[in-house]
């Protein structure tokens, strides 16, 4: 039985940043996301993925208990390549090439529609709903996308919002999709359209959460090193979501503490390129991180 | 006896932003400075303004128990006129007119000269060591910057902050002083020259503050409604080495309290046009917005 299912793209990732570059390296928000939420839960995967997919990264999930009998395999995989310049704040897209994902319709196994908890990571957001449908009890769903989603799929976008209960965006999508500059604002028009909770990711300035009545500042870790940032949003949703799997609860304390938990997952994928951090992390190795966090905000 | 020496410009400001526009308000470093100081302690400025700056200002500063008479009189006071656009991060800056700036020539006042602090607001960085090299024991140093005295005086500039004890630098100032992308990485580099304490305004994002074992993370506070930035960054250090002067330590928790009561502060400041919400502000508003930033940051 797994505790929670995640959605979204497995890819082939080219990656230039100011510290090196890197071709065909395993990537996509689903393979991130479980990753990351495998340090806490036992998720299953929903997504597809080509031929061309070399057959150890389905070894190495399943050597994280991660449940793979949801990936379909078409012809091609999905291809993304980015760069990251001096600031490295954001990727530009050099190249998508969404191959097998543009026939993707997803089939959820048995096993995984009874989960309690339902993250909808990036994808089009018409194949997020499909997931939502299938999905037996309501489970709890954490909600991220992107701007390709934003300019193309905004009202099915907008649909699916309505639908999830947390919903994770960066600064940039915030300002974008409710067209404010002032986050704050932003965050009170998301929890308008009905999500519970609204988490902005910040990248090195940390991260924000919302609620109807509440509001919580969680820190950047001060990393000098950030090498690559590919997948550092998705495996920053992936841990919160595997916290919250794992904790069974979704209380704002508990909201708190997986962001945190997560901003430390997010920080160790960003010392290096793809996965390759995240596959050496050892759990003991968070819990130094979260204690940092703890002494970096004490006044 | 005054507590600070707040050393900086006295400016009439033209602003434009997405909420308004002002013309001809009262502004510049050391006002902003001495404002947001005169909530902990008893600042002292030394400036120089024109005689077509109203009386009523100086009325104003001294109902504050804001010690002017370090303020030299000349002509024209300088003028500066900015636009904020969408995102309201940065100002544009549209003219500068520097009048009597150019032809300052500090005088410390006697009873400035014991002062235990001496913060060294945004102005040419000549001017600041003026000052320095006349205090008569050496205070702790607070130094503030601009993006034009890193381009057109670097050299004048890094012979100060080799002499300060606490630099200060916005984001975007730090990246561009240290030439990485990386404030972390800048923030060391800075400390290296000589202070014991950096600290990186973020803006919405909170405040840094770096010293060679320690790190601590101010969030930003949560505002909706920032109306005119302009003094912010002035309010936030002003407020800061008011704090520092009335609590007289610089320790590390003494600071962190201080980045904390100097964001409230901030916070206040662009809340309205030029210095209108400063001049409004109570005692008894700041501490509430402490406790809210304790509380944003618990987990």
């Amino acid at each position: 039985m797994i505790d929670l299912v995640v959605a979204g793209t497995i890819g082939l990732d080219d990656i230039e940043t100011p510290f090196g570059r890197v071709h065909h390296v395993i990537g996509g928000s689903a393979i991130y996301a479980s990753i990351a939420a495998s340090f806490f839960a036992k998720p299953g995967i929903i997504s597809i993925a080509g031929v061309d997919l070399p057959e150890s990264n389905y070894h190495l999930l399943r050597s994280r208990s991660i449940d793979i009998s949801g990936v379909a395999i078409d012809e091609k995989t999905f291809r993304w390549s980015g760069l990251y310049e001096f600031d490295m704040n954001e990727a530009k897209t050099l190249k998508t090439k969404l191959n097998c994902v543009t026939k993707f319709n997803p089939k959820l196994p048995e096993s995984y529609k009874g989960a309690k908890f339902l993250f909808l990571a990036n994808i089009n957001p018409v194949i997020q709903k499909q997931v939502l449908d299938q999905m037996e009890e309501k489970p709890f769903v954490l909600l991220d996308t992107m701007n390709y989603w934003i300019e193309n799929k905004k009202s099915a976008l907008t649909k699916i919002i309505k639908r999830c209960d947390l919903l994770l965006l960066n600064d940039s999508e915030a300002r974008q999709l409710f067209d404010s500059p002032n986050l704050v604002k932003a965050a009170r028009l998301a929890l308008q359209l009905g999500p519970k909770y609204v988490v902005i990711k910040k990248g090195e300035h940390g991260a924000l959460l919302f609620s109807k009545d509440a509001h919580f500042s969680a820190p950047g870790y001060p990393l000098e090193n950030t090498m690559d940032p590919t997948g550092a949003g998705d495996s920053f949703a992936g841990a919160l979501a595997g916290y919250l799997a794992k904790v069974r609860k979704t209380d704002e304390l508990s909201l708190r503490r997986g962001i945190v938990f997560a901003s430390a997952i997010a920080s160790f994928c960003a010392e290096d390129f793809s996965t390759r951090r995240l596959l050496k992390l050892k759990y003991g190795e968070i819990e130094e991180r979260y204690e940092i966090f703890k002494k970096i905000r004490e006044f």
